[in-house]
């Protein structure tokens, strides 16, 4: 791992150390995702047979994952492992409805009445990668807002394993919406299929959830179609960012640096401390841990690009955090509330030596779905809301018009828009 | 305007008559927002002011408004459209101000406490257009919701003059958001100028408002880019639905339709009714007020694309709009209240005989950004919540990582994350 002491740095120097490696998209990606789209466009499940023939190396009958394979899932998935999902299903949906937008109403003027109402979307389409392991947890955090918000079909693509089956903890997870349709389906083909509509997968409104890069990709393509979905926000690869002050634990920190380094070689790591001492030992004690993780090797590569920086103190740390933008930002300093209300910029906070990063990956109960690479500047992590639309709705009786019409008669004349303010002045002017 | 029975149509021919235009971008738009935004990339300024002299036809000396051309607008403004603007503005705000997610916490085990805050995006970038006429409530709508979110740094970006002044009654709606830096630049270089940053222009975080077909595709590209900024939504050209019944009054019908064909001859117009001879008059008065309206060359434009159509009822009706899912949706009913709750896809709903359309444009209260060209599907118009980001956080003691440590422990077993679990379990048998 990198040592770096921010202040001996120069303007120039201290970017580069902010500066996540581009992810620039292959030329391979781009133009594969592009023929994928054209021929789900063209030939429908026909291509997604052939995709999933090609890239999973199955043959699939069906699509859709039907009762019988949920009811096999129920057999096969440990007990430990059910409950385990139920009990964070249920820690989630506690979080999720508590942060619920309500429909609300103001009479902004006598005789005017403004209101907002929540709708759910009509069709969400939830992708479940499953790379090197299933993701059950994702289906959990796709599926449990997606209930709450009241979707009236929502649809599940995750790969097809080697013998045709769907992961059976992914199923059991994604029971926890219970009407959801689960496709068999992974990659760009899944994206493709959910954004243009099949004759088995219909064609969905917004498209959530993480994935490889193909995956990435596909989901900026619908984004960018005219009339395409709406994407739940820009993926990267996942990263942590850990301010520790002298008097944070060093095996707990460099444990939480490890398990960001082994969801992947791309994963980005930073840890933040004003302790040179907490900073040697850290190093030490990832070495250390680095040796008993089935995932080192993973791991290692991550760790060959993240940092270790010395900073002045936490308040700099809190500022270099904010331009960074972290997906998840570790806060293992003695007084984390107090530093909070600076923090301006981040996916998801975890407070004090207690809280480990993985503990918001599954079962805090907060959404492990967050803006990556820099986009907690404008994005937010997934919540109830990502899965509904808000409706203004405005009524005036005919006194409120009297009221509030002739502002909107005067602004219409000044914007040169005089049907605008007929619109107005020929209800005004209707005898009673 | 062409009037069709809806149920003399085969399903192809109905889902012709709510199919939009095809907005495809131009390859002259898509090349020259590109180059737009290479030459800003390379030459910041200096290009904006090269652009600035070429499309606008002023050489500005500064691009920045500064403090004598604003306190020159408040001089220049009528008083009458002054007081306008703040009562339209005082409006907004106590809408939008009431609609205010608000921070929440919650202990989702016992120990464990999950919380979300909300932060201001703290970079935003507006654009305020001023094509066929300048619009000072586009700045309202944009101003007011950032003010409210507390972003620190407001940006706004406005076409100069000819004589390279800013439009006046901009600049005071403008000033709703207090600390606002206004600058004198239009269409693609604008937006080129807020996602990259210049001397001059700083980079933004998230740009918001409408524009025209430069504008839209220099937004599409600057969120496309990796790293860029977010953008407030997908934009297309205005579009309203009414549903009207037979008790409905045609000549307000009639001018509602024309204040939305005024917009531009892309302008979407579309009326549902059950009643033949509503339709009929809407029809006769349509002409008659057409006939008196300074931009009816416009409106006739839009109107002949725009459609009347007889429907069963207004049941259907109300199907039949969820399934174009209009920017503006008025119902035109006897009980407009019992509709509502089957609205599922709308950006703003005027109910009523007496809330035009007009209204909700400039001072009901609501935003008059809005989801447009189907994006209601999926989009929201602005709100305070558009200017913000949502943080997670959690925070666990050592009982509390008890109580919910292991179920995540199993869970990170069960996807084969190790170091996840090992985070979680070094802290459990940590000795006390
Ligand atoms: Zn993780
Ligand atoms: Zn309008």
């Amino acid at each position: 791992m990198k040592r770096i002491d921010w202040n001996r740095l120069d303007p120039a120097a201290r970017s580069a150390v902010l500066q996540r490696p581009v992810q620039a998209v292959s030329e391979t990606v781009r133009t594969g995702v592009q023929a994928i789209f054209e021929a789900v466009a063209a030939r429908g499940d026909d291509a997604l047979r052939a995709y999933t023939a090609q890239f999973d190396g199955v043959e699939l009958a069906a699509l859709e994952v039907d009762a019988d394979e949920f009811a096999r899932a129920e057999r096969l998935v440990p007990a430990e492992v059910q409950a385990a999902i139920r009990e964070a299903a249920a820690r989630i949906e506690a979080f999720h409805r508590a942060g619920m937008a309500s429909s609300y109403q103001l009479d902004t003027a006598p005789g005017l009445t403004c209101q907002r109402v929540q709708r759910p979307i009509q069709r969400v389409g939830l992708y479940v990668p499953a790379g090197s392991a299933p993701l059950p947890s994702t289906a959990l955090m796709l599926c449990v807002p997606a209930r709450l918000a009241g979707c009236p079909e929502i649809i599940l693509c995750t790969p097809p394993r080697a013998d045709g089956s769907a992961d059976p903890a992914v199923l059991l997870a994604a029971r926890q919406a219970p009407g959801v349709r689960v496709f068999k389906l992974g990659g760009a083909q899944a994206i493709a299929a959910m954004a243009l509509g099949t004759a088995s997968v219909p064609r969905c409104d917004k498209l959530f959830g993480p994935g490889n890069a193909w995956v990435d990709e596909a989901k900026r393509q619908a984004a960018q179609r005219l009339g395409g979905p709406a994407i739940d926000m820009p993926a990267g690869p996942s990263e942590v960012l850990v301010i520790a002050d002298s008097g944070a634990n060093p095996a707990f920190v460099a444990a939480d640096l490890l398990s960001q380094a082994e969801h992947g070689p791309d994963s980005q790591v930073l840890l933040l401390t004003d302790s040179e001492a907490l900073l040697q030992a850290v190093a030490e004690h990832v070495e250390a841990q680095l040796e008993r993780l089935p995932r080192a090797e993973i791991a290692r590569r991550a760790l060959a690009s993240s940092r270790l920086v010395l900073v002045e103190d936490i308040k700099q740390a809190v500022e270099i955090s904010n331009a960074y933008a972290p997906e998840h930002l570790i806060l293992a300093v003695r007084q984390p509330h107090a530093w909070l209300p600076q923090v301006t910029r981040a996916g998801s906070v975890f407070l004090g030596d207690w809280t480990p990063e993985a503990l918001g990956d599954y079962c805090s109960g907060s959404n492990h779905v967050l803006p990556t690479g820099g986009a907690a500047r404008a994005w937010s992590g997934l919540s109830v809301a990502s899965f509904q639309t808000a409706i203004t709705v405005q009524e005036a009786s005919r006194d409120g018009l009297r009221v509030a019409g002739p502002c909107a008669a005067v602004l219409a004349h000044a914007e040169g828009l005089q049907a605008h303010a007929r619109a107005i002045e020929l209800r005004l002017e209707q005898p009673a």
